[in-house]
């Protein structure tokens, strides 16, 4: 983006409270972290997928009728070993594509650029849900505590958004210090509450079964429970899965030897993840734990979170613990949030560069942040938030599709992968990731079929009208660029000059553009447009005063308009000779005060915006400065 | 205003079903008028003065209580001795100035500018406040038979301005058939119903007195009479004088002798408005009637106008005379509001021609009419009418300062005229006019003193913000005149010229810019602004094919800014040789399609924009088509 000076002078000190001075090109540095400070970076938009995983089952297995909800567990267990295909899977990414191997890459190089698009379409859809997701999850976390904020969680919502893209605008850095505290804190509070929870009863202390209230049982309905009712809920529940890819794309800022160093997070990560959701499936579902939704006891009421009703389950109620846990939870989702505002903005720019976005998404702004990328995400996100309500069960059916393509086609990816590369050990490498790329594409198509009536049709909509933007901002680069080339170009000698001044009057403010128009060619003539045809006579005199040699154009402008005569002759002077070039010369004289801009007819503008539409026209202003 | 022919061509036919197609200077015509048509023309404004007038004495009588409107008809003679001064003193006006004697012409010959732009303030005052208050009465009128729409009162006034506001804007022209029609019908309808009701008793047929309702009579109080009062009431009846100086400013439209003629004309004006003007006034005390105002009985509720109610008292309530009337009224309200329309643009007009107002205002529009001087009209109105909720009671007490200050600055004049001039019979002149000016000078005071507090110090403080305003665009056009004279001014040799061509990168796009450069100047260099270090070391081998001889300047952004370091060096070259003209050519590359504008940087607006601050700088844009 091409930033005015002036503005930035005016404004500098606004800019510089809110956004911070600009950066150097040279105080970029790429940080090389250890794994303890990068397993937070990466991990916290997969961890903190716990918050709203067995709550997105719980909800789906209630249409059935609280019966149902004695499944919670196995579908949790199916999940986990759904997802321990996919971290496998990636730790064979990390080892082939240690520059970093997010799914657009690995998908664009062994499956083409279509392919690619699709995963770039796919993973930029899913950054625009894990934001959307995560900060609304965040504030239901919120609002479970501090009840009375519920009617306002579309408001929270979108100052969450808007605080983190202010930050991020600032240039937020994914700093270890930033996301370790908050991340290990809110690992520690849910493994205790887990551990608590379900190794409690061995010690004789026991949580407290889940009380609904009146209004909640009364409602309760039993229907008989459905293969597709068990898909949904297993669809819903890959939710859980978000957020493990993050590691593969980041393998450079691990500190040497990177691969190794990148896999052993990735299992890590794993490990983390799978013990809290399962362990809040099995505390969801032995302590009869049931989630109602967003808007069951009417919009305005909002819905307490599972992570909620799990404190109150296994501390008794205790509000301080409750308190400490809802926001530990609640940071975590910023900080997934958060991750999103730096892989949105960055793949972004990985596309412009490639020609298929905006190139201003390449532009680096003031304080070294993709400024562009990060405006277009958080008004992708707001807008999302307020058409769902802020409601983040409506939601996460959209979320798990984007996630699933981009798994699919980074697993099929690989597996192309080592069949063109045929190394060591390659047919068992083909194996772990065909067997990724197969079951996260059996996924991939019960979401579309379970979810994409719920919602998921937006994103099966989105992604190809993507697709489609990508591949025509990408010709109309590549048309300009084959026009532009200097291939096979023979230069042209410049074509004879015409140069016009347009003459409203003579004056000192106009001599100098005729002394300019006489500098630069021979060929010169002044125009002047007969507004009123009384002034003629007194122009004609000054002109042979002050003209010279140069012939005067007087054209009639019989409706008093002044640009369509001035555009009329300019194009038949075009049309005599069509080989000149002709150059518009304006004097122009320029004003001190702001207000005494009013008091003259600013016409060099729409003048200016009408010649632009005739070729082969030059258009030069000459000022005049009247102090 | 210049008028941009892109945006003409793209709305012609919208423009043109709305407002017409534009009219040629030639098809301007003066049209001479016989009596009998000039009188509906400037008579409109004054007559429809009968609409408002009494009903504002019995208002402010009535603060007394009942007991107090005795005195409308007494209060009623000594505005129309006044106004018998005010129409022989301006018959005298006629005379003298045959070409037209506006107050701000007569004040500024013969009382010096200064008088004639206060004269100039407290005109364009009156015009607004002619249109606000003769629309809202007009609607008064309305709703007085449509009792239904009495609380859409401000949206139905806004609603005849921009109707208006358009037809003027198509130019309707004063033509005496549109004015001629409705105002005799409106006089012969005020005439009739006067008649029948002062002469009809002697003929046995007796109008029905006033019925208040319950409501009304129990909220009559009673105090005691005070002169203040009185004065007040006079104060406000004398809105029944505004627009009878319309005659004078237009004598040029009457057929000659104009003097005689117009004179004539002034004095019939003067004897019908004196007769309805007593005539309602008659009626309403002699059969008790009794005005509330606006807002006595609720904001909703509106206000019965004293014109249906002396209509019911006349014909006896019956519904179609009283419909008949008081659509008269309303249309005749319209027709003065619609002088306006043609006075205001037309006086701001010639105050921009003398350079006090921006000369925007004295241009011609397509349909020959001053378009901006209308909107600007239009825009006062609507906000004053607004502020004053439509509510034509609170808007009469503003009438009065601005035309009373017209008339005693205009007789005054007179008088110095007359002084001057000495020519036969000058003492009686001066004595007649001089009657005039001290009475309308008089009850300027009673007005200011009497009405100040209740809205007219709103003029007060306008009319001085005017004048200032007026000699501030004076001054500013004054400074430009003589910073653009070619008095005693030596053309300087054009100073030795340097060119840069800002380089972004090397392609088709840039090489004729390149040619343009070496074409105008031998002293051009080429600027390439370093927003990406990696990719300079192309661009130089590009340039080593392609540049020539001209010298490629590689300027460091270690921020990324693209202006902030063209402007520094444009400075530092300006400043290396003060004496040198610096053009910049700015290479641009024109997209077919308007998203494809989108896809680029769309840096040169911004450039240009920053470059315009620095002198001796000339910006020249060269093109390249992309098709």
């Amino acid at each position: 983006m091409g930033k005015n000076s002036q503005v930035r002078l005016d404004w500098s000190l606004v800019r510089r409270l809110i956004f911070g001075s600009p950066l150097s090109t040279e105080q970029m540095a790429h940080q090389r972290l250890p794994k303890i400070l990068a397993l937070p970076i990466f991990a916290s938009d997969a961890l903190s997928s716990t918050a709203y995983a067995t709550q997105a089952i719980l909800l789906n297995l209630l249409i059935a009728g609280p019966h149902a909800l004695h499944l919670t567990l196995p579908i949790s267990v199916a999940i986990v070993v759904l997802l321990w295909i996919v971290v496998i899977s990636y730790t064979q990414t990390v080892h082939a594509y240690s520059q970093g191997g997010g799914t657009y890459i690995v998908s664009r190089e062994n499956l083409g650029i279509n392919w690619g698009l699709l995963a770039a379409g796919a993973i930029l859809t899913d950054y625009v849900l894990t934001v959307a997701v995560s900060i609304t999850s965040g504030v239901q976390q919120i609002t479970s505590f501090f009840t009375n904020l519920a009617p306002y969680q579309t408001e929270l919502a979108i100052a969450a958004i808007w605080f983190l893209t202010l930050a991020n605008l600032r240039g937020a850095k994914e700093s270890g210090a930033l996301f370790a505290i908050p991340t290990y804190f809110f690992v520690l509070t849910m493994l205790g509450t887990v551990a608590v929870g379900v190794l409690g009863p061995l010690f004789g202390y026991h949580p407290r079964p889940y009380q609904p209230s009146a209004q909640q049982t009364a409602q309760q309905v039993a229907h008989a429970i459905s293969l597709g009712l068990i898909l949904r809920a297993f669809a819903s529940g890959c939710a859980a899965m978000t957020g493990i890819e993050a590691v593969a794309d980041g393998v450079q800022a691990f500190r040497p030897p990177e691969s190794k160093n990148a896999a052993h997070t990735l299992v890590a990560m794993g490990a983390i993840l799978s013990t809290i959701f399962l362990g809040i499936s099995y505390i969801a579902q032995k302590y009869h734990i049931v989630y109602y939704g967003h808007g069951a006891h009417g919009e305005e009421a909002g819905a307490e979170s599972v992570i909620s009703m799990v404190a109150r389950v296994v501390f008794h109620d205790e509000p301080i613990l409750r308190g400490v846990i809802l926001f530990a939870t609640a940071i975590i989702l910023v900080l997934a949030a958060n991750t999103a505002y730096a892989d949105f903005p960055r793949l972004s720019s990985i596309l412009a560069r490639h020609g298929y976005m905006p190139r201003q998404l390449a532009n680096l702004g003031d304080r070294l942040v993709f400024s562009n990328g990060i405006i277009l995400l958080a008004v992708f996100v707001s807008v999302l938030v307020v058409a769902f309500g802020g409601n983040v069960d409506r939601l996460i059916p959209l979320y798990a599709v984007g996630v699933f393509t981009a798994f699919t086609l980074s697993q099929a990816g690989m597996v192309k992968h080592w069949l063109q590369q045929r190394g060591k050990g390659w047919q068992w490498k083909v194996m772990v990731n065909g067997i990724g790329a197969i079951a996260t594409g059996i996924v991939l198509l019960v979401i579309i079929v379970e979810k994409g009536p719920q919602g998921a049709w937006v994103v099966l909509v989105v992604i190809p009208i993507l697709m489609w933007m990508f591949t025509q901002v990408n010709r109309h680069y590549q048309k300009v660029r084959a026009r532009l080339t200097l291939k096979d170009y023979e230069p042209q000698p410049l074509p004879p000059h015409t140069v016009l001044v347009l003459v409203p009057d003579v004056h000192r403010g106009v001599v100098p553009a005729l002394e300019y128009a006489r500098e630069i060619s021979k060929d010169h003539r002044a125009v002047h447009i007969e507004i009123n045809p009384a002034d003629t006579q007194r122009l004609k005199d000054r002109w042979e005063q002050w003209g010279g040699d140069m012939p005067l154009v007087i054209i009639e402008s019989p409706y008093r308009s002044l640009i369509g005569p001035l555009v009329e002759y300019v194009k038949q002077v075009r049309a005599d000779h069509p080989r000149h070039l002709v150059t518009v010369v304006l004097p122009e004289f320029v004003v001190t005060k702001w207000w005494e801009r009013a008091l003259h007819n600013n016409s060099a503008f729409l003048i200016k915006l009408a010649l632009a539409n005739i070729r082969g026209v030059v258009i030069t202003n000459v000022r005049y400065y009247l102090d």
